[in-house]
């Protein structure tokens, strides 16, 4: 039965319950004064009537929400449930709520997002910034305000915000080389938007482990998409256009390597043998495909943990995070079916 | 540079600018009497400082946030990252931002979420309840304020709240007729808890599918774990055990039909000839897995832009919530080659 547009006060429960504003007040705080039986009561009633804390002037003063806000380009991959489920552990053990909001790859709408979160009053921010994210101005209120920030995976770099990701260009370089060590002389490499660095960092390793084995780089071999099950459709066209034909295939995800996988298998191409191929991110549908996928295992549940851990130390601990600057995770290569041309799975 | 820890109210950028509160007010406001080079100026200055407007004071009288929360069970799955994407575009159309949060599946976390999107003063909310979600109590103090809730797939009863979902049991009750006019004569099925209309509803469709055609039910054949790929691969031992062996399987999502299968294939199990398999979802797994998994298209995106329509149909154009109690979109049944013994893509 809905009460009205207005709001509910502690005057109401008061009026309600035939006793003063200030026990009310009391029970609520869970006052030693107040006796256990009436404070269950008075809690009881200001559900019942729907009463809500006042947050903001309580904010003002405690400067809490008890909200953790996150900001993550999409919600459509196994690696970022992953990493919101490693979040959700540490921030709920904290007594913390969470609330995830989607860039969907814009910068506009990033900020659009970091604004309201502003609003609401979080505690904190955790961001993975968008594929097009080239400033940090929708960021600056925070830091004005002393409300942590820390990027993780796909962070932007900035004096006061902590940054946790993996060693995107290791294990680039050490997928690349398993090509090579595969007999691969001219690997295509697929990959995102330069701007960020999980993708600038792996076709750096790409590079430099071609670089280290004489194989001379080619940029006519690099297909740059949006990393899309869609885009590696259309990148297998390309590659089949290719001239010679490339004999291997590094994708900086699974989901693009994937599809591209099946167009390539469609039009009669054998992997690995004609084409060896690997992607990176250990997406479940790796190890659906056929022959399985070579990979990277990227932890994301460990990452969602490490960040929110850092963000709880800083809020609750008063851990200074100016002192951290970057945490770099281990990820670790998964060889599989679909680059193994020995088939004895060595790969050194 | 942080200013310390003070809220910044319009007297301190008054102070800045050398004008009256009153104007600063009335600048942020969009005032006309204000001119647009101050108004940039105040706005600048405002951005600058970190200035929060006043967001609690004004909702209590303008009683928006024009954020839109929503709960979900959790972020795992390519169905629910479509229904997202729905949401976030009809939400955002309409100037709206969303806060997601996870249950993850327990009735206890989904009533904090529930809190925490009361006390930042959303304007609505849309939920698909937890696996275990016995009762309505935690979304008692939005109904009380006139706050509209709408539940999507995974729904519950309320006179309140809108429902928006599949017809779960016309999509079970056609795959199962057709497992059966595939000559299948024993056929599995996994389910999830009964408590979920998703769940119950499948159930009794394939029940009924069964009746329909003389086949007779057996309790023996249904086995209810949590859908996941895990619970897939432990169903997989369970069929092996079965004497004599079932020859059709219908699972209730594609995640734990997709892992079902491969345990199968593992052991020797020809699919479709020995098992025809069918599961539910449409997730983009199922068109990887050899053979491709039959299975019904449930259109997530479709889902989340009517939900959403609704929501903003009632906050903005003020359309009364009650007057709808159900919407039951269409969902399709996609045959592929894990369920076609004729080899001709005849079903009739």
């Amino acid at each position: 039965m809905p009460e009205g547009e207005k709001e509910i006060t502690i005057y109401d429960i008061a009026a309600r319950l035939n006793v003063s504003a200030a026990t009310v007040s009391r029970g609520l705080k869970d006052h030693p004064r107040v006796s256990k039986a009436t404070k269950k009561l008075i809690i009881k009633t200001a559900e019942e009537m729907g009463y809500r804390s006042n947050s903001f002037a309580s904010n003002l003063r405690k400067k809490q929400s008890n909200v953790i806000g996150v900001i993550v380009p999409r919600l459509n991959s196994s690696f970022m449930a992953d990493v919101l489920a490693g979040i959700e552990k540490v921030v709920n053990n904290n007594n913390y709520n969470l609330f995830i909001s989607q860039s969907l790859e814009s910068m506009q709408k990033e900020a659009s997002n970091a604004r309201a979160m502003l609003n609401s009053r979080v505690d904190g921010l955790l961001v993975s910034v968008a594929y097009d994210t080239a400033n940090f101005d929708h960021f600056e209120p925070f830091i004005k305000r002393n409300i942590p920030v820390i990027f993780f995976d796909r962070v932007f770099d900035h004096e006061s915000c902590p940054q946790i990701y993996i060693d995107n260009y290791k294990a680039a370089y050490d997928i690349t080389g398993h090509l090579i060590k595969q007999g691969c002389k001219r690997i295509v490499h697929i990959t995102g938007n330069q701007l960020r660095n999980v993708y600038s960092e792996r076709f750096r390793g790409y590079k430099r482990a071609l670089e280290e084995n004489n194989r001379e780089f080619d940029n006519g071999l690099v297909i740059i998409n949006d990393l899309s099950s869609k885009a590696g459709t259309e990148a297998a066209a390309e590659i089949l256009k290719m001239s010679p034909l490339p004999d291997g295939l590094f994708v900086a995800n699974d989901i693009c390597a994937v599809s591209c996988m099946q167009a390539l298998k469609k039009e009669g191409i054998n992997i690995p043998n004609d084409i060896a191929v690997a992607g990176f991110n250990n997406d479940p549908t790796s190890c659906v495909i056929e022959p399985n996928l070579t990979t990277v295992n990227y932890k994301g549940y460990e990452m969602g943990e490490v960040a929110a851990k850092l963000m709880i130390n800083h809020l609750v601990d008063k851990y200074d995070l100016q002192e951290t600057h970057s945490l770099i995770l281990r990820s670790e290569l998964i060889i599989r079916e679909s680059s193994l041309r020995n088939g004895d799975g060595n790969v050194d």
